[in-house]
């Protein structure tokens, strides 16, 4: 194992990049490999066995790739597969749901927190049990927002579409009285001045992925495998299932990294 | 190792209150058990060889009582003592400093940071090294503040001095330009107020303690040690090496549990 391995991210798309743009600004030693697995894109309304197996295959590409920790940058692929991979796995394995629910538990003051994401992961209830494993006290108000994954992936969400889209799914909080909302999706951060704008300033909008990346950073730390080397830029790799030329657009303007040459592959 | 022991806590007097009470909000199920070595605080004008000695003094009461995580919640202790201890230590043992260099980078704009601590911490430069080895392009300007602690330990924080003598120090500050303050003490905390009035709204201040506590949550659902059972108050226990009557009026007031019932121990 040597500290200059990289680290190893998967989604089952793009939205996983959002969480990659934070590891970029905290970590800049790091060097990121990716996979997006757009040609099975989306997970949300896929059955748990399955999204378990897409997981797998991304883990064992991930791995191929040797990396040193891998991040699984997806809520529904956490709610499905998480505990498996890291319990069976010898390198440290860390998803998006503890980290966005111990941000969300820090950030609330009435107590009432609402949470987005996928049918899978708001089926699965990740958020809440470890919400209310924590803080028994809290109340959780849960929505599935399914079309929310597929602006992002057809590069639309910033269209007026996409503005009714959010502005009708989450008046589902008009009454809920929530002064914090959990982006239970990584792909939603995308959609996030929508969101905001909808929800209004008084509300907290927790991000997963960005707070992921804080606890990436402990672990490395941790256990001892940061790079401390900021002498070399890291070379990143992209990678997807899917076509690369819409993943190179998305991210290039996502990541402001101009063309990343991402490669297809497949499983 | 059941999930039901106690995490431990330590400081060399009541600052390390700051990162209890958030603990006992962002972890309301775990019950602490806290040491403060008031008979030889301050700590931070002390030689680092002593500072390690009286910093294994609280780690052996704080095992005898049976705790599954060690906080250092002691910025000079953890500058001089953590990774010796953590090296040797069984159980989880984690500082301050590494959760307040990440959150400061995590927080800062413009890439220029300032932190402040006991003459101990500044003097070993702990931030700067951590925010350095993370991110080589921030600036870092620190300051020690000896008298900051005093003013706590004496319960003078709110007082009219107290107002002057962070003014006088902090005015350090004002061409460096700095967007993000990290309180590198867990005294400072009880400052905050006057702190904060003096830089302004526009500069983030970092409680290392509150970030330390996510940390520590994270470890413990890492190793799978969190205690899930909600159903039975947690019993603290809080100790100290000084006079009880103090610090009992320091912590009801801060963590506004009525009387904590502190006990004396002697080392």
């Amino acid at each position: 194992m040597s500290n200059e391995q990289a680290i190893g991210f998967m989604d089952s798309g793009v939205g996983g990049l959002t969480v990659v743009r934070e590891a970029m600004r905290q970590l800049p030693n790091e060097r990121v490999v990716y996979i997006g697995d757009t040609a099975r894109n989306p997970y949300g309304p896929r059955p748990q066995e399955q999204v378990k197996q897409f997981t797998w295959d991304m883990t064992n590409f991930l791995l191929a790739q040797n990396v040193k920790m891998i991040v699984i940058a997806c809520n529904t692929a956490t709610a499905a597969a998480l505990e498996e991979i890291k319990d069976k796995l010898k390198i440290p394995v860390i998803g998006v749901i503890l980290p966005g629910s111990r941000a969300a538990i820090k950030a609330t003051k009435n107590q009432r927190i609402g949470v987005i994401g996928t049918q899978g992961t708001i089926k699965s209830a990740a958020y809440a049990k470890a919400i209310h494993q924590k803080a028994a006290h809290v109340t959780v108000s849960s929505l599935a927002c399914p079309e929310f994954v597929s602006l992002v992936e057809s590069n639309e969400y910033r269209s007026a579409v996409a503005k009714k889209v959010v502005a009708d799914d989450l008046s589902y909080f008009a009454d809920k009285n929530i002064d914090t909302l959990v982006m239970g999706c990584t792909h939603y951060p995308l959609l996030r001045p929508l969101i905001q704008n909808f929800v209004g300033d008084q509300v907290t909008l927790i991000d997963s992925g960005a707070e992921t990346v804080t606890q990436v950073s402990m672990l490395l730390d941790y256990f001892e495998i940061a790079n401390e080397n900021n002498q070399v830029a890291p070379q990143h790799a992209f990678y997807t299932t899917g076509n690369p030329k819409m993943f190179n657009e998305i991210a290039g303007d996502w990541l402001q990294l101009g063309d990343l040459d991402t490669q297809h592959v497949d499983f």
